[in-house]
């Protein structure tokens, strides 16, 4: 698109960012850019936004309402998401008023895991084998290519293990498809890791790259539990992580945080599992265990500030707060950690109410 | 008073912490009352107040206006404030509504200076030498006991070296009485002191207590330029500091955090300057170097939490940036500490615009 508008100057104190989505990302996204003594208006669809309680200014209204996005776009210097599946009209409706990041082209990546994989395995990186899954005639090739089990995911707005099933034949692929009301899926093999370890890295408007160390994560219910820094990835493989998020970031001309997920397979290669352009949950940790978070890294990028650094002087644990975890505040909050709390109106199962972060001494 | 509120039970995650102030104090207490899931309500009587633009709710009205602070009030589940000037009777309105810390004891000692003073020595603790000028015919005999030079300040509403002046003689100390418009005033004398220290210290609802290690302070212009922690207070003297805190906190049944600045002297004495019943610009510095901040430690006890570790794990610098200091943001960006900015709108000589705070592995 010719008329993105793109950042010519640095968002000054005083400017204001604008973020899409008022989730828990959004809420910790507009803390810290407030850190920087810039405002936050914040676009959500929801009335009760937990990122509400912390912004100066803030929208109710679809994400489909053209109108109130072009409003928003011209109360802000730049714009922002918390989450990647904003429709992709909406992002190109922002994206002319005032310079959005991530761009459309991050945004169509992550938004769609066939897509996602056939761009990074362009890039010369691995992933789990996959096939697309675009109608039912296609389900019996796509197994007889990835074998079994393996898992049929919709192509699009899956998370935290929806829209997945796992498949033991053909019939079962055929089945998970019709169960999926036949919307375009991939088919995706299982692949044998010890590990899932994430990088969580930020590119600046400059181009300048920088990676925070690699987090090894434990995942409950499809739902993430716990990260852990340092991983067990030898120095070696954490260079090799590193260097598969800049790669990707390089590839999309990426500005802002972005996720990278990885497997550790037992031969030591790293395969890449999922692209989150956004700050992610595994990097919750960088809040207390790094001078700069990822949550002001994304804001420093977004605005066009300079990169804060990616350095932890801690090890770290952060471990999620899911539904009835957060009910007893009082405890958790003797338990010496750094506790986090989203101010959400109500506790409900598999929702992410919080999380909390230890520090120990840098091990390594 | 009997007509006081108490805390019964903790302010639970969805409840509103009220602050009077809307200054940076305000705004980082506003800050960390959001990390713990707690809504934040600012009073201020300046309509562009930076803490509006972190908060869920604000009220721009005098500190004098009975009806709005009772509506405000009302509105919270606790009250706390960012400043120690605060109206007796503001507080005492406060106060019979909702739970209201730091107590208006607490006030009072820290808003007149001679009382302040009559309270620490009154504890078994040392100050600078001092006497009260309440009338002119006071000057000679304050001066012929404490001895010139000496410094000459107003009892009530000084602060950064506002409401002061150094005198040599008693006309001298005569005259700068009459030129405070003859308020009531105070006499200290000087002491010879090695170096400022501070302890931020924080005292819970259930009495409990903790203290950060001391920082070292260093002024310019009357005004805080810079913090280091750790101080050059030996171990021993360490304790001390922290026990000060202690013996003050304990008298006042104070609940909150409360920053004592000392004067170290040369034989190892320290000499208790001045207590803020309030969180403490000297204490900025463990946003960074602690798990739990002053800030949020603050607002644990006013909502009857838990108190959090006061451990650091990081020696640290912090610098304020006074007015120009803070104008070239982006420099300040690039030089590798935890920038902070307030969203003050305009720069302007003397004002506290934000500070930086820089991390070094713990040596001792």
């Amino acid at each position: 698109m010719s008329d993105v508008k793109l950042l010519s100057a640095p968002v000054p104190p005083g400017g204001t960012i604008g973020i899409l989505g008022g989730g828990q990302l959004g809420r910790m996204l507009a803390m810290a850019a407030a850190r920087l003594g810039l405002k936050v208006h914040i676009y959500s669809d929801v009335a009760d936004a937990p990122a509400f309680q912390v912004c100066d200014a803030h929208t109710v209204a679809a994400y489909e309402d053209e109108a109130a996005l072009a409003k928003f776009a011209s109360s802000c210097n730049a714009v922002t998401y918390e989450f990647e599946n904003v429709p992709s009209k909406a992002a190109a409706v922002l994206a002319t008023i005032k310079p959005t990041n991530p761009n459309a082209k991050a945004l169509a990546v992550a938004q769609d895991r066939f897509d996602e994989k056939s761009f990074v395995t362009a890039l010369g990186l691995k992933t789990a084998p996959f096939a697309a899954v675009n109608a039912a005639n296609d389900a019996t090739d796509a197994f007889a290519k990835i074998g079994g089990p393996a898992v049929l995911k919709t192509r699009c707005f899956g998370y935290d293990g929806k829209g997945q099933a796992k498949v033991k034949s053909a019939e079962e692929c055929i089945a998970a498809f019709a169960s999926f009301k036949s919307v375009p899926s991939i088919l995706e093999g299982f692949v044998n890791f010890d590990f899932e370890a994430s990088v969580v890295a930020v590119r600046g408007a400059d181009g300048r790259f920088a990676a925070y160390d690699p987090a090894e994560n434990a995942h409950e219910n499809h739902i993430l539990a716990r990260s852990v820094v340092p991983s067990r990835l030898t120095a070696k493989q954490v260079e090799d992580a590193k260097a598969i998020a800049h790669t990707i970031a390089d590839a999309l001309d990426y500005v802002g945080v972005l996720g990278v997920e990885l497997f550790m397979q037992p031969d030591g290669t790293l395969l890449v599992n999922e692209i989150a352009p956004r700050v992610h949950n595994s990097g919750h940790w960088t809040i207390e265990a790094c001078i700069v978070s990822q949550f002001e890294n994304h804001i420093r990028a977004v605005a066009g500030w300079p990169l804060g650094s990616t350095d932890r002087h801690s090890d770290a644990v952060m471990e999620n707060l899911i539904g009835e975890q957060a009910a007893d505040f009082k405890a958790l909050a003797a338990k010496g950690g750094g506790l986090h709390l989203y101010g959400k109106s109500e506790i409900r199962a598999g929702r992410k109410m919080g999380h909390i972060t230890y520090l120990k001494p840098r091990s390594s």
